[in-house]
This record gives C-alpha cells, sequence and structure tokens, in this order.
C-alpha cells in the first residue's frame, strides 16, 4: 500500500507521541520536528507508509540517543496482558468454536491500546463484541489452517502478543508447526523477540527474527529464515495495520487480521473505520514467490 | 503566541483540508505535500501559528491556482447564518443583559463550523449553553465599553461575522463607533470586506481592511488606518483563535473571544479544550505602543 497524503499529518502525531514518552522539552521537539520534515519532503512516497516511519524513529532515536523510547511501555503492556491471560483462556474453552473465539481474541489484542490500557477490564472485552466485523473471511482461514502443516504468524505489538499467544496455543493443540516472527529490533511499541519471549510464545512456537526493523515486514529487509517461512509456510497470519501496509499486495496468500485504525487503510479495505476485519489478503501467486 | 511543535500535524490537516474542498486528487495532494514539507522545515518557528498558515496556503494557491478556495462556503456560511439572524435578534431582545447576551452569540458564531452546519439549529445554539466559560471577564469588557466611544472589532470567519452583527448593533445601539477590520484578502474562510458586506455589517460599523492576509492579525502587515484605531479605539474585541494567536502578548489591553479549539491555544490560556473564553488580554501599555 501505497503511502497516502492523509498519512503525513499522522506521521508527525506519532512524532509528538514519542517526544511525550521520552518527555522532550519544547526546544527539542522542534528541532526534531524540523529533522522529519525535511526528510519527508525529500523521500520517495512510492512505498508503503511503514518504511518512512522507520526513518522518522531513527532521525528521533540519533537526535535524542533514546534508541527504545518505548521499552517501559512494552514491559507494563505484556505484564498487564498476562494478568488477563487465564480469563481469556477460559473464554476460548468455553467457546463453540474455539479457533474463531482465538482469532477473535488476537484481534481484541490488536484494538487495545496497551501503552494506555492499565485500567482495562474483561468487561471492556466483553464491549468489544459488538464491534463490526467489515470483513470475515474466517471459514477461509479455518479450512487452510485444517489443510494446513505449517503456520508463519507476523506479529505486530508488545501486549498484543499475549492475546496472540491464545491463537497460537490453539494452532498448536491443532498439530501445525508456528513459526512466530518478531521486529529484529525495537521499534515504536511492536513486539520483538524479548515480548514475545515475555508473552510465552516459546512454549508453543518459534519465535524468528523477521529481519525487519520497521513497524511492517519490509521484504527487501527481511532474513533468509523468514524468506524461507514466507514461501512454504501453508498459511501466514499477518497481524495489525504496519504488516497489511507493506503486505497487502503481494503474491502471495495471506490472512490479515487487524482493525482498521485510520482512514487510508479503512478506504483501502472498503471497511468502516474500526471495522474487525479477517481478511483473505494478497495475490494467489501464479509465477513463484518472484519477490523473494 | 509562537509556533509549537504540536501545531505541525494541524498545518498539515488543514492542506488535506483544502485539498478537499478543492477537489484535488492524489498526485496533485502528494505534490504539495511535499512543497509544504519543505516550506515548514525552512521556516522560522519563533512565530506565530497564522504567518505560517499564511505561507501554506499561499503555495496551495500557487501551484492550484485556486486564490480563494472556500469562496462558495463563505457564500454559504453567510447565507445560512443570516437565515438564523431573525431569531438571534430576539434572544438578544428577550435577555436581561443583552449586552451579554449579545457576546455569547458572538462566540457561538466562533464554535459553529459553517462550513458543515447546514443542518445545524436553534435547537443547537440553546445546546451550547451548557460550554463552560473558561475564563469570563465580562464585567470588565462591560465596563470599558460603557466608558468608551469607539471600539475596535476585529473579525474572524465568514458566517460567524452575522453572530458579530448582533453584537456590533449592541454596541452601535450604545452610541459607540464601531470599527470592523477584516482581512484584506482571502485566506481560508476568514471574513473579508465582501463577507462583513453580505452579514450587513456595513449598516451599524465602518468596514476596515486590516491590512492582513494571514488567518491573524500581522502587526508588521496591517494598515495605517488599522494601525491608528488599534492604538486610538478605547476597546478592542478580537474573534476566534487565529487573531488571539497573534495578538495575546502585545502591549496593547484586547479583549478576546473565542473557543478553544486546540491543545496549544487551551494550554496558553490555561482553560480545558472546546471552553468558551471572555479575556481581558494583552497587556497594560506603559510606554506607548512601541509596536505601532
Amino acid at each position: 500500500m501505497e503511502i497516502n497524503s492523509e498519512c503525513f499529518p499522522c506521521f508527525l502525531k506519532q512524532v509528538l507521541n514519542v517526544c511525550d514518552v521520552i518527555k522532550l522539552k519544547e526546544e527539542e521537539r522542534k528541532e526534531i520536528m524540523r529533522e522529519v520534515l525535511s526528510y519527508l519532503s525529500t523521500a520517495s512516497y512510492n512505498m508503503p507508509p511503514p518504511y518512512l516511519s522507520r526513518d522518522v524513529y531513527n532521525i528521533i532515536s540519533k537526535i535524542t540517543g533514546v534508541s527504545d523510547p518505548y521499552e517501559e511501555i512494552k514491559r507494563e503492556s505484556n505484564k498487564f496482558a498476562l494478568s488477563l491471560y487465564p480469563k481469556l483462556k477460559e473464554r476460548v474453552k468455553k467457546a463453540e468454536d474455539s479457533l474463531f473465539e482465538a482469532v477473535r481474541l488476537a484481534i481484541i489484542g490488536n484494538i487495545i491500546d496497551f501503552g494506555a490500557a492499565h485500567n482495562f477490564s474483561l468487561e471492556d472485552i466483553n464491549s468489544f463484541e459488538s464491534i463490526p466485523i467489515g470483513i470475515n473471511h474466517y471459514d477461509y482461514l479455518k479450512k487452510d489452517i485444517n489443510q494446513a502443516k505449517s503456520v508463519l504468524y507476523i506479529a505486530d505489538n508488545a501486549g498484543e502478543v499475549v492475546f496472540d499467544r491464545i491463537l497460537v496455543e490453539e494452532l498448536a493443540a491443532k498439530g501445525k508447526k508456528v513459526f512466530f516472527a518478531v521486529r529484529s529490533k525495537p521499534i515504536i511499541n511492536d513486539a520483538t523477540f524479548q515480548d514475545a519471549v515475555e508473552a510465552g510464545i516459546h512454549h508453543y512456537a518459534e519465535i524468528i527474527d523477521s529481519g525487519s526493523d520497521a513497524p511492517g515486514i519490509l521484504l527487501n529487509k527481511v532474513t533468509e529464515r523468514f524468506k524461507h517461512l514466507f514461501r512454504d509456510c501453508e498459511v501466514v497470519i499477518s497481524k495489525g495495520q504496519g504488516n497489511f501496509e507493506t503486505l497487502e499486495d503481494i503474491p502471495r496468500r495471506v490472512y490479515f487480521l487487524l482493525r482498521t485504525k485510520c482512514d487510508v487503510v479503512a478506504s483501502t479495505l472498503g471497511t468502516n473505520l474500526g471495522d474487525i476485519v479477517i481478511l483473505k489478503g494478497g495475490r494467489e501467486c501464479t509465477s513463484g514467490l518472484l519477490l523473494l
């Protein structure tokens, strides 16, 4: 998905968010803002937004010397999500279709902004049941999972990874070999190896380094391991908007689980803003995985 | 008031708003965005936001050839506001303190976004009575008006000028000579001479060209006439955020009537976002009007 003009105010809001997290003074904020504006004015706009997001975050890190501004927030997000875990498992056990409930919870993990969710309760999770499902390709997903031996699961955020674990456990219980791909280094609140381990994913899946240091999967940056798994796993599940933005039009079937959090993505998907999406996406590969 | 780092996403959102109004295609939007980003990366940040807003709008005009994108919206805003006028007058007549009611209505005129208000009703105006007044220096304003011979009234937006007329009529009925200052050329939906005439202001006040072509009063750009009136009128009333941003710290008493529409202004004023403000502002002049 190419950058849209509507992405630009959003890039700058993300800059302010990071500045808030690092508690920067106004003078430093303006210095960062000037650098980011200068970079954005010369960047290429023919690429998915996460390419530019990564560069914007690197500018902030370079100026401030802070390489992982969301570190504390990520630790707290995991801790908080883990406190919900037993009740989440109970829901899946009681559900008529445990796979569907696990998919739904994984998307709910994408809905919660863990950075600001410390007063979040299980009642709030119940309230998410009323969120419309704008695209629901669950039946395809279920069928493909049933036929698959291996699943590549591309993670999104810290905190959310605990909700992902519920789905990963379901997949493992069905005898699937699961590979759980994380960012290769800290970027915003995206899940890294440490977050996946904190969430306990390693008990049910092999955690792998995607090679991406952006809030999405940059296919020209991925590890050899990721390349092979992306090609060979029968099912690929991608979480969140960032991964969708970088993977939506590649020649590979990918199941995207996310909530639409901005107008650009909602419009690309043809859903309303805020809808839940279970999308059988990507393009059927007709001539080998040319990209890889 | 100096530009704040939080102003930058807002500048870009304003660009997108204009692009929407002109119905530009995505390619042109990106071209404009790149130019604006480049300009903002080199601009001086030690000035009030309207200085940069003006330049940003000029960039859009230059690229698109559209000098007054909000022209139609301004005409419609005035027409719509005029349709409410008889009922507004009735409210003032019935009010216990007609001046206060007129001040309140003038601020309500600042609240309504006329560009999107075509289904707006008088019931909605009633609902504004519950908006908190974060700063209420009305008693000072009333006293100063009673002692004044002349009032300089600095206008803000089209549509809103019809609500201003209600207050201008009150001032004229009290025997005050009123000067109504408008922008010297179109900028966003700010009121120009044409808007003031459409609102019928000329029956009760002398409409004057402020000399400013920005969404605020740039004191290094004002006309000689404005300068003299700004110095000599006993009371100066300034409407809206833009004028506040450019005039708030000058050595001249100014009454600011506005609603806080962004966090930066709310924080500068120490109010909550969305509050109504009747502020005895500016600084008492101790050594002549140095600025002028």
